[in-house]
């Protein structure tokens, strides 16, 4: 008989997890027992669980005591003493919050694209995921630097709402039916209107100019790809979108790739998902990509303008393959692997 | 006592159409008549214009009798034979169907850009109007352009369903009121929901991939910028806006241009207006453009995988200054400098 583990979800209040519960039992995990953490202000709550319901607990010092497997999610502001606690009680944590994605002693790790990292939990017994824009961003980029090396990147993003949590999913709802109600509207989560608007500010701005989510989407790429010197720049912004995130993005390769090649490489590559005839007015949609686990990649173009590039255009649901399936998938390698 | 003159509006039932009446009464354009055309189906209205309501009528062969000055709108599908009729009855066109922008007989004008190309309208009597995503793109570039050479334009766009018309804006307002409620959606206008969506889709399909959006966006740049091997290449996607299009920019000088000189560069130039103080929660946004006839231009920052770019993030309203005022503006300039 196969090996359970005893997993807990830190921050299973929030969006992404009751999307990590979902995806538990959707993917069969192998879980022998399943507990559920928040924050003091968020525990009247129960979540279902292979016929279970399972109240959301207080978090404390001391509930990490007999787990395996410990998700933080990206809810979870700061794990900064939370992972390193889960660990001392001889946890392995997948952390979603942002905290330790550019810790070098920390693995950050899109399945697909460098499995082999995972082998680095052991530094710190923590393995990072990353922000549902790399994710979406380095499964393209993986299958053509494979082929020939990517050169530069200019990618400009469309985030859903969902990607801040359930306050903004129900700001955005509130918003567009006052608006077409012609009634005054109100922002909590974001600093402007979010109905029917797009604001080019996620996270907080710093010295240089960008936001920390394009720094991050920099960064988190060139960690994942292991090229600490790619060139790519990033404009990212919110779009009025409940679930689905769209990237925009110009692609520079070394050698030439014909639109028809990199059909052909996507087509082949784990995790995408190629939805690219025109004709038939078939590209990657947010909307429909909500509820799924792969990375939809089309509207795939020569960039006319140099002499080796390519236009792209991909959809994936944000919460999903952009954060909550992305670690199911860490720890499924992980336990196939390593523990 | 100045010279007043006669002008029609083709397609005066639609939103660029309504649009145009206002601007014409704002601006204190010289109007002696003011007559506005149909096509049959669509006569049954009326425009307010300095106190009186105009009678929408329908279009006829002899209807351009008299008139110096004819704007054909962006609702107008195809004003090929409209045109030269207009022309032969002794009227100056400015269109902004899309038919003549192209055609290197006729000027292709944006008036804080290219002034002087207005003189060309005596080739055929027209003057093209450009698409609503191509003067929010030259006002900018052109700013960069004078100081050092534009080498390379990357661009993604996040485009309003007022661009489709009114048909358009009632299907957004219709589909997220029934979205919000559960109910199916039915569209019409486009080939899939835009409510909480977004599309990479913008006119249709070219044999290279791609719109033909995309296509004339580089196309009417490169002829407005008078470098017709410019490198520059589009996205275009409809996002679930009503009014206001942004613009992502990437772009490339022969020289580097630092955030703070291209602010100034831009502060400098009509038509822009710089929004850019991140600290403050300010930069531009596609709601707060509604209503205005500037080029909103923020979040500048230099690009830092080459050695001399920029990112750009750009906003207008694209029925006024992305179509109706520059339309009008037009005229200001004909009627001044030519007539």
């Amino acid at each position: 008989m196969n090996k359970l583990w005893n997993i807990a979800i830190v921050g299973a209040a929030g969006t992404v997890g009751a999307e990590l519960v979902s995806i538990l039992e959707e993917r069969d995990f192998p879980v022998g027992t399943l507990q559920l953490f928040a924050s003091a202000g968020s525990v009247d709550e129960t979540l279902g669980f292979r016929g279970e319901d399972l109240d959301v607990l207080e978090l404390s010092e001391d509930c990490f005591a007999g787990i395996d497997l410990v998700f933080f999610t990206s809810d979870i502001e700061d794990s900064r003493s939370l992972c390193p606690s889960a660990v001392a009680a001889g946890a392995v944590c997948i952390d979603c919050s942002g905290t330790w994605r550019m810790d070098p002693e920390v693995p950050l790790v899109v399945p697909e694209v460098n499995p082999g990292d995972i082998a680095q939990y052991r530094n710190r017994g923590i393995i990072a995921n990353p922000g549902s824009s790399t994710v979406q961003l380095v499964l393209p980029l993986k299958a053509l630097d494979d082929f020939s090396p990517v050169q530069r990147v200019v990618v400009s993003t469309y985030q859903a709402v969902s990607d801040s949590g359930a306050g903004a999913i129900e700001e955005l709802r509130k918003q567009v039916g006052e608006l077409l109600n012609g009634r005054p509207i109100e922002s909590h989560t974001y600093p402007h209107q979010i109905g029917f608007n797009c604001l080019p500010h996620i996270d907080v701005f710093l010295d240089d100019g960008y936001t920390r989510e394009e720094t991050n989407l920099v960064d988190e790429t060139r960690k994942i790809l292991g090229n600490s010197e790619m060139k790519i720049t990033a404009t990212a912004v919110r779009v009025p979108v409940f679930y689905g995130n769209g990237e925009s993005i110009n692609v520079e390769t070394a050698a030439k790739i014909t639109p028809e090649k990199a059909r052909e490489l996507f087509a082949s590559f784990p995790g995408l998902k190629v939805v690219d005839e025109p004709g038939g007015n078939l590209y990657p949609l947010p909307v429909e990509t909500a509820g799924t686990d792969l990375v939809s990649v089309g509207r795939i173009r020569q960039d006319l303008s140099i002499g080796s590039g390519l236009n792209l255009w991909t959809a994936a649901d944000n919460v999903r393959k952009g954060t909550a399936t992305n670690a199911v998938q860490i720890a499924e390698l992980l336990i196939a692997q390593y523990l």
